[in-house]
């Protein structure tokens, strides 16, 4: 782990830079699977699963028989607790819902926002040796609390053509209504295009691999909307004397596990946290099963020693990272001082791993600083806000010369027009 | 303009859809000078601006003196019609405000949003012969209520040197602090990527030409967000035989100014509408300075004939228009039916041009098809919502369980032992 004392903020820029992200090379293979998807529907979904995912499948939707199946298969355990977390995460989303207000402006001018839920909504959920149902739980719980009427999953299936039986455990709770056995690009270009069996969506949620990040940039850019752009995990822990040193370990630790490309950060205001913390995470890390990814996460790690907290959370701020974790005596002031950051984890025992399951708080984070600039997944992803207006006979007597003389201004004289031929009707 | 009876609901596809709009073509044009920019900074933007603009600044800053000869120049009348749009702007947009709540999802475990503005936002104002002062109260605004700290806005000058002085008022009333004399491409990188005068930026807003378009989606790619993808303008109307034909000509004629590529649309259930309001149109259409411009984008209008209004709704959702004009009796009651949309007009006095200008709303929306998706600009855009959590001993016990067999079937053991050691510390 990398250790950095009492960094000049001129070198802050180069401390919190991320690993640059460039999935351009791959525009062109993306570009062509894509192409062939938008071509030939299904087939050209099928011919990629042969190629990619070694599976000749007879057909791409996941049957009633499966669902059933997978009921058999996740135990009783595993079921309630991903009930418990989907119910947490209802209720905390349930809470997002919009009222609009009505607002007059000026007398006879009413103005007001309505939420409607988009209706169409694609989820994609990656494959490989960790099934990530948890995920199904973050995207497709708050778009069935909008009120999206096509809820699809796309997800690939193993060698046998099935789909991990705790996913679909996760999407009958949380209430998807149509999945497929698709992954990659293949799953990005079915929901973008629409095929004969998986409905066109209009936005398009969840995470993956370069390839599913480049296949998403490019439907993004004329045909659906994304969540957001997608970069490489990561936490900042800050930390004082007075945090808890095996809880912050093995919090770091959760983090490193994703990937060797996580980002781990720690800032602190006290030496002996920095020393301690890397002996407890030295400790920790050998009993751990994915110990070799970690390791590897861990030696593009930065533990930082600042003079003070005020520091401490500028520094944070400047990094903007996905999630936050304040262990500190008085983390109730510094959360009121975090600008950038996409979930934050207050006090000992707001461990990254409650709000990545159960808490409620959704998992879908801006990481690589979008935090800057993205909101993480909520329940505003699947709504739009539609404004209304109404104008009376007083309203347009209110504004209209205003509308008349901006748009002049403007040299939009059929803008004009339009007001001025309601004012002379009340003449 | 172009008449279509009854069209079957097989036809719809092809009745809303929009000529394709790719920029690709400008990638290597663009993108090349976004390299420039990033790499030579405010002398890549003068030269940009000497080539393109055909103007040599000595500075791309607007200076106070300046700004205090703008306000010299507009009329006293303009700037209180600036004025009271502004603070109705201000009015509706401080109205949509956000609160969090904190929600206890289980015992112990509580989880809020809070709304943080972004910190550094960037509007682009086109030049052209008509100064867009109207965009620039859009978009600075809402980004002055979210507590947006820099404001940044860029446009290009005239040949003089110097910006259209209504842009320069606007700006000051709505509270821009940094105005750069840029357009274009050089104006999108400068904010992408900042220079020695022209801040970074974390998103950027408006509208522009082609480049612009280009430039956007290009940045969007890694550097910065950007408020949505663009498209022409355009308007749907839906009327029914009570409808003011003289209004409704009007206000098809004040989309269709905007330029060749305007999108005019009307939806009613009377012939006797479509016929009087093709003359209506067409004795409007001789009165107008743009007159040719708004006679080739009628070539593409499309008058619809449908049996009834519930028909009509569900053209209009299939549609999913910039802006909705409804003029029927029962406004109120489709006003409810209303799935995809930007901005919906309710009545006969809620002319598209109140809402462009004056009556609190905001006037950047999604084009395109975008209202699928996309909501137009709206407080939302200029914030982002922070999760926060907090859980005590309490929480720990309520959710550790689950989030320990959670993350087991993840196969994440680390996030499993983050949540087991504080189990383990409260045994």
């Amino acid at each position: 782990m990398n250790i950095i004392r009492y960094p000049e903020k001129s070198e802050w820029s180069k401390l919190v830079e991320r690993p640059h992200l460039d999935v351009s090379q791959l525009n062109e293979t993306v570009a062509a699977v894509l192409a062939d998807i938008k071509k030939r529907g299904d087939d050209a979904v099928k011919g990629y699963e042969l190629k990619f995912d070694h599976v000749d499948l007879p057909s791409i939707v996941v049957t009633d028989e499966e669902m059933q199946e997978a009921e058999t298969i996740v135990s009783q355990e595993l079921k309630e607790a991903i009930q418990l977390a989907h119910d947490n995460i209802l209720a905390f989303h349930e809470s997002q819902r919009f009222r609009g207000k009505k607002v007059e402006t000026r007398a006879g001018v009413t103005c007001w926002q309505k939420s409607v839920a988009i209706e169409k909504v694609g989820l994609y959920i990656p494959g490989g040796t960790a099934p990530l149902f948890s995920t199904v739980l973050m995207l497709a719980t708050p778009a069935k609390i909008a009120g999206c009427k096509d809820i699809v999953l796309c997800t690939p299936p193993n060698r046998e053509g099935k789909v991990n039986p705790a996913i679909l455990v996760a999407a009958r709770i949380a209430g998807v209504n149509k999945i497929f056995k698709a992954g990659g690009v293949q799953a990005i270009g079915a929901m973008a295009y629409g095929t004969e069996s998986v409905p066109k969506v209009y936005k398009i949620f969840g995470p993956g691999n370069q390839y599913v990040m480049a296949a998403k940039q490019q439907v993004s850019l004329h045909d659906v909307a994304i969540d957001m752009p997608a970069g490489p995990s990561e936490v900042c822990v800050i930390a004082d004397e007075t945090a808890n040193i095996e809880f912050i370990a093995a919090d770091l630790l959760s983090q490193a596990e994703h990937g060797i490309d996580s980002q781990v950060f720690l800032i602190t205001t006290s030496e002996q946290v920095i020393l301690d913390v890397q002996a407890e995470v030295n400790r920790q890390l050998e009993l751990l099963p994915r110990k070799e990814i970690a390791a590897k996460a861990l030696e593009n790690s930065r533990l930082v020693l600042v003079h003070d907290r005020k520091e401490a959370i500028e520094l944070s701020n400047a990094y903007a990272p996905e999630h936050l974790i304040i262990q500190t005596a008085d983390y109730e002031k510094l959360a009121e001082k975090v600008i950038n950051a996409g979930s934050v984890f207050l006090g000992e025992y707001a461990c990254e791993s409650a709000g990545d399951y159960a808490s409620g708080t959704n998992h879908t984070l801006p990481t690589h600083g979008y935090a800057t600039a993205y909101s993480g997944v909520n329940l505003d992803s699947y709504c739009r806000k539609v404004t209304f207006q109404h104008l009376t006979a007083e309203g347009i007597q209110n504004i209209g010369r205003a509308v008349e003389l901006m748009a002049a201004a403007e040299q939009l004289d059929a803008h004009k027009n339009a007001m001025t031929v309601r004012i002379n009707s009340l003449k």
